[in-house]
């Protein structure tokens, strides 16, 4: 890419980004629009514009994202997006800091030195593009000015050290204040109990885990709550709701008829067969009546059905203060480890329900097989889309699905088809890969959502990292020099070494995309404000409906973070090498941490909080990216022959490894673990551990009236209830 | 070595033995040795013959050493003795039934071929023996008949697995029998609190550990010891304890005197100076009244400024029962992980105090220097020695000590250093090393002796296995085709593979000795006998020194059970390849059994209880040692050219890691932290709290008089006495 080309592509994204965020403006204001730009504010009950008018400055929302404090993102939007916005905001620090010394040092050096021009004189045939002339490929063989780079490589690697040392005791603040918060949150009276083994002749399974817990917590046990299967239970569940939905519709559709039709209004009609398509055709409110009546009754004996056999071996444990809690999730409980074993409860929102009988050795055996399935995914990913864009090449396509052929034979069609097929498999598996991804994560038998999102991230950053980053840039290599590999040194590392300085520019254009385009359809919302208007005009009858169709959903950790890593392990790995991408960087985090705290604030409605657990993560992938770059740096060193000072460069990783020790050492146990003095913390007031109880209680299975007599069989009596009424 | 040389050693230590174990029935019947051979009941109150006379049967020791149950070796010597002879048995079991079928299948398939043979045509000039004849060296090359061994192989391993799964689950179940035994054992209510950090400006250490605790447990927390430097105090206890122990004698010479010569008795005198050789001669006993009139007011003052001043960052936190102080060992307390760290108490005996002040990341720091330095002494062992050997020639010693001129240099006494020296200086290295891992293994930082002894005889362990089996075996071929090295297989597996047979008869009688010799003498106990007889005679004129001079010790588990491990080691490595070896085998562990059942019940004295947790290190040692056995078979197989049958034995290693890693899971955890389903057992009687606490109080600093009014700045105030009184 000449250097013109990529002032293009620069000023294209820019423009792109301008006109989004004009949109923005303009759109934000409309009332209609409210709930695409404010439902968080909308969900707790507030004003969607905060001063109450909407006719402010249109860059309002700029100084709103400014001037909000941590504590705002903590109370719109959970622990996990303040620590989010630490990460944004450390690595912003990471790079102003490098920058502020590695442009006005290593720029000059570069731009004064004459490598470049000496290889085009010798009459090498690779292009050269002004940018190359500021880069570190214009240092002479063995030059002393490498020196000022060797120091560079030093302290960015400082700079991070420093900065998520900072940010890792800032975090673990976070995370116990937000633990040590007086409000109630019923996970942290609960503990999840598993491999349970079987219950002795004569107990039943409730009887065996209370006369467990019993003898071990006299005082501090106060119920259990054995876990069902409830597939079944679920399934019934789902279609009656289903069908509640249906007949609400419907009856919305009779009246809206009333009013704009004849007075008597009309009657919807559905058919009772395949998706409403074919069958009888009937009155649809009279036929969702019957079915939710038909399926009430059933709904109640399949509960007490699964309440009664259906119990598997885990269950629930409450106790009546946090600190019994947090000590029992800590605690070895029996003699045999596979047996009896305790952890901390998911929140009620994240379990997954289908995973918490998985077995003990059977979760091991899970964790190999996923680790392996995904080592695979990540080392041949391209086979499975090749195999795709082989099947869906036109002739095989026309075998396939010969129906189609009439279509595929119209010439233009066909045109299309061929130059986009292939790209449109790579679309569409990368796009399924972090489902794919998630899928794997939840198939280790992890109990709850936030945990499944965390591995998902990780396996997404190692994907991104190794075939985006890595792949690119050896792959654009070996395919250029194919024919003079030879002459290229040996090792993968002095490979990628070399490789890095080639694809500086293709780098600089992919972070600009990122951020200018990227950023510019977050802040815009244009897709969720189409897809919301389409779904009111024409398939949302109830506010119920109305409701679906504007839920933002969650900033999507899962690949939202690796995203981010990726563009820090760029920055990093090029911070030296090409020290123009800091500034890039710069913006990317900026902006990033700019328009994310408006779509925090007002947007997205988190799923899940697990107080900050995503950081240790975050930390030990941000030092994984710096030992990248530490080792390139190495092997770039000995590409431009720096004699024996190469090997001052082998201290880094070496220290960046005790680094991620130490931190590992020093704060991980307290992001997997509840510290006791968090938990404790006295409570605003005594819990109401019915409450507690009942909020575990899947939506399935509870019960509108408010006896639990039927409960009886899988959770255990109250036992003390005196002490809390 | 040749046959006739190799019975000729075998009859000699057959012989020792028989005359050891004739002097041991002669020599324990005379009532004055009692304390040498029973002192572990005299000690206990019992009487040393169990039926009261000592006109019994001379091998009745046998008989009783059979008869007594695992009931009876806890009751005398404790749990940790039981689990080692699980261990024995467990070994023992491993060679019987490979042996079962190893003997009568492969020594028969081994005689009936004849490569020994066909090589000796061939003029090969290495020497055969008639024990070559029933190697695995005498098939040939490819043979079918080397299925049978492979088969062996498989069998040996499967029978290795059978019987230590059984051994764990065994071990676990007493570990757990003893943890939860209604007997009041303080380290069951106490944790060790380290790594304290600093006291907030006006409060005091104490204050701080009890705010701290109270607040987690408002309920079961019941005091707090802080630990204090105990150097000087302890230094001037000592001091006391030892001229109160010398007025003792001078006293009881002064008695004797006056006995056997003049009735007024002789006074005796000391000197001042340097150990008691110089100075003014005094008379003892005044002297003594003197020294100790002096130093109890001393000691009394340092004790004071020992609790006021010397207080350190950590401290001993006592519980009201059992539950909450094994769940506080195991559970996360401050949000900082290196702060406020806690674990399980050790037992008052073994505590190592200088070691418990020790910060979080030293103790880490000092594991990993000295893993390094024990690395460095396996490795280079020969090093020292060497050194050693070579300063302690006969010309270097003349020239450093030359004082030693004149004896060195009469012929005969030159003579035999000459010839002696460097094995003295081998020996002596030897004799120390247990000494020198003992210390290293306590400069870890380690808090308790029994941790101590386990990571001594694992570090022991790796030494022995390394530099006696492999060193020798490799060594010895090394030494013996160190021109024909270049005709050897490349591999350390293959080199060490074919090493083997060569060696096999040296192990034979390496083995025969240990247990011939080594148990000869261990029953005997002639060294300790002869000591305590000279001792007795010539120095002791207390009953508390005399006491001292027959107390017999704990059976020393950081060395004996690296010795077994080699014995073990050797037998299986070459179980199949000279099956003869398992008899040896047999003999060492049943004959083991036998004298150490004798020596648990009537001689030692164990010095620590630990509940067993030395099995997981024992499990995984004989699981290292069945994977060299594995991996060397597989390089036999390959010396042996066994084209491709040879990766049949793949599978065996991974199914051993496999193994360690299920046993790992499964078992491991019960046995670092103590069950809570376990801990959770009632106990016989409320336990006094007092006496709990004051178990902890080290000697030096206990008070005889009862009220604890100086204990009141390092030890924490009764807060609930109420309760217990």
């Amino acid at each position: 890419m000449d250097f013109s080309s990529f002032l293009t592509s620069l000023g294209t994204s820019f423009l792109i980004f301008i006109v989004l965020m004009l949109l923005f403006t303009w759109l934000s204001r409309r009332p209609g629009n409210s709930v695409v730009y404010y439902p968080n504010r909308i969900l707790k009950g507030l004003d969607p514009w905060e001063g109450g008018s909407r006719s402010r400055n249109p860059f309002d929302w700029i100084r709103e994202a400014f001037s909000s404090s941590e504590q705002d993102v903590i109370n719109m939007s959970g622990v996990d997006t303040a620590v989010y916005f630490v990460f944004l905001s450390t690595a912003l620090g990471i790079l102003v800091l490098s920058g502020l010394i590695l442009l006005p040092v290593l720029l000059p050096v570069a731009a004064t030195d004459d490598n470049v021009k000496a290889q085009k004189t010798n009459g090498s045939n690779q292009t050269f593009s002004e940018i190359d002339n500021l880069l570190m490929g214009n240092i002479k063989d063995d030059s002393p000015r490498l020196w000022a780079f060797l120091f560079a490589t030093y302290w960015v690697s400082l700079v991070t050290y420093f900065l998520l040392w900072k940010a890792y005791v800032h975090v673990s603040v976070l995370r116990a204040n937000a633990l040590m918060a007086p409000g109630l949150k019923p996970e942290q009276f609960a503990v999840l109990v598993r491999d349970i083994p079987p219950a002795p002749e004569g107990q039943t399974r409730k009887e065996q885990v209370d006369s467990y817990f019993k003898s071990i917590y006299p005082e501090t046990f106060y119920r259990s709550m054995v876990v069902t299967n409830n597939k079944e239970v679920n399934k019934i569940y789902e279609k009656l709701e289903g069908y509640k939905k249906k007949l609400a519709h419907a009856e919305a559709v009779y009246d809206g008829s009333k009013k704009t039709g004849k007075p008597e209004g009309l009657r919807p009609t559905t058919k009772t067969g395949l998706l409403g398509l074919v069958g009888k055709k009937v009155d649809s409110i009279e036929h969702y009546n019957e079915k939710i009546k038909e399926l009430t009754p059933k709904l109640e004996a399949e509960k007490k059905a699964t309440l009664r056999e259906k119990q598997q071996a885990c269950a629930f444990a409450f106790f009546t203060n946090r600190v019994a809690a947090a000590s029992a999730a800590q605690s070895l409980h029996a003699q045999m480890v596979d047996t009896w074993t305790v952890m901390e409860a998911p929140e009620p929102r994240q379990i997954i329900w289908s995973n918490l009988k998985i077995k003990y050795f059977q979760r091991i055996i899970r964790q190999y097989v996923v680790s392996f399935i995904v080592a695979l995914t990540i080392l041949f990913y391209m086979i499975p889309i090749g195999l795709i864009s082989a099947l869906t090449t036109l002739d095989n396509l026309k075998k396939l699905l010969p129906f189609l052929k009439p279509i595929v034979d119209i010439s233009a069609v066909k045109t299309v088809l061929e130059a986009y097929l292939p790209q449109i498999a790579l679309i569409v598996f990368l796009a399924l890969l972090p489902k794919l991804l998630m899928a794997l994560s939840k198939a280790e038998g992890i109990p709850s959502v936030g945990h499944a999102v965390r591995a998902t991230s990780g396996k997404y950053f190692y994907f991104t990292v190794l075939n985006v980053f890595i792949g690119v840039t050896l792959g654009a290599t070996l395919f250029k020099t194919l024919k003079s590999i030879e002459n290229k040194p040996n090792s993968i590392v002095s490979l990628l070494a070399s490789s890095l300085p080639g694809n500086a520019t293709f780098f600089l254009t992919f972070v600009a995309l990122k951020f200018f385009v990227g950023y510019g359809l977050e802040l815009s919302r244009v897709v969720p404000l189409i897809i919301f208007h389409l779904k009111k005009k024409y398939l949302c009858k109830t506010e119920a409906e109305l409701k679906q169709a504007w839920l933002p959903g969650d900033l999507g950790y899962a690949t939202r973070i690796p995203g981010d890593m990726l563009v820090i392990t760029i920055a990093l790995c090029y911070s030296v090498i090409a020290p123009l991408i800091i500034p890039f960087g710069v913006v990317y985090f900026g902006l990033g941490w700019l328009v994310l705290r408006n779509q925090a604030l007002k947007v997205y409605v988190p799923s899940f909080e697990s107080y900050g657990r995503m950081w240790p993560h975050i930390n030990s992938r941000v030092i994984a990216a710096l030992v990248l770059f530490q080792v390139t740096m190495f092997g770039y060193f000995g590409v431009k022959k720096f004699s024996f000072c190469t090997f001052l460069l082998i201290p880094l990783p070496i220290l960046s490894l005790l680094f991620v020790y130490v931190c590992q050492k020093k704060f991980y146990r307290s992001f997997s673990d509840t510290a006791l003095e968090v938990a404790s913390r006295e409570l605003k007031e005594i819990p109401n551990m019915e409450t507690v109880f009942r909020s575990y209680i899947p939506p399935s299975l509870s019960s509108e009236k408010a006896d639990d007599d039927h409960f009886e069989d899988a959770l255990s009596q109250v036992s003390r209830i005196g002490s809390f009424a």
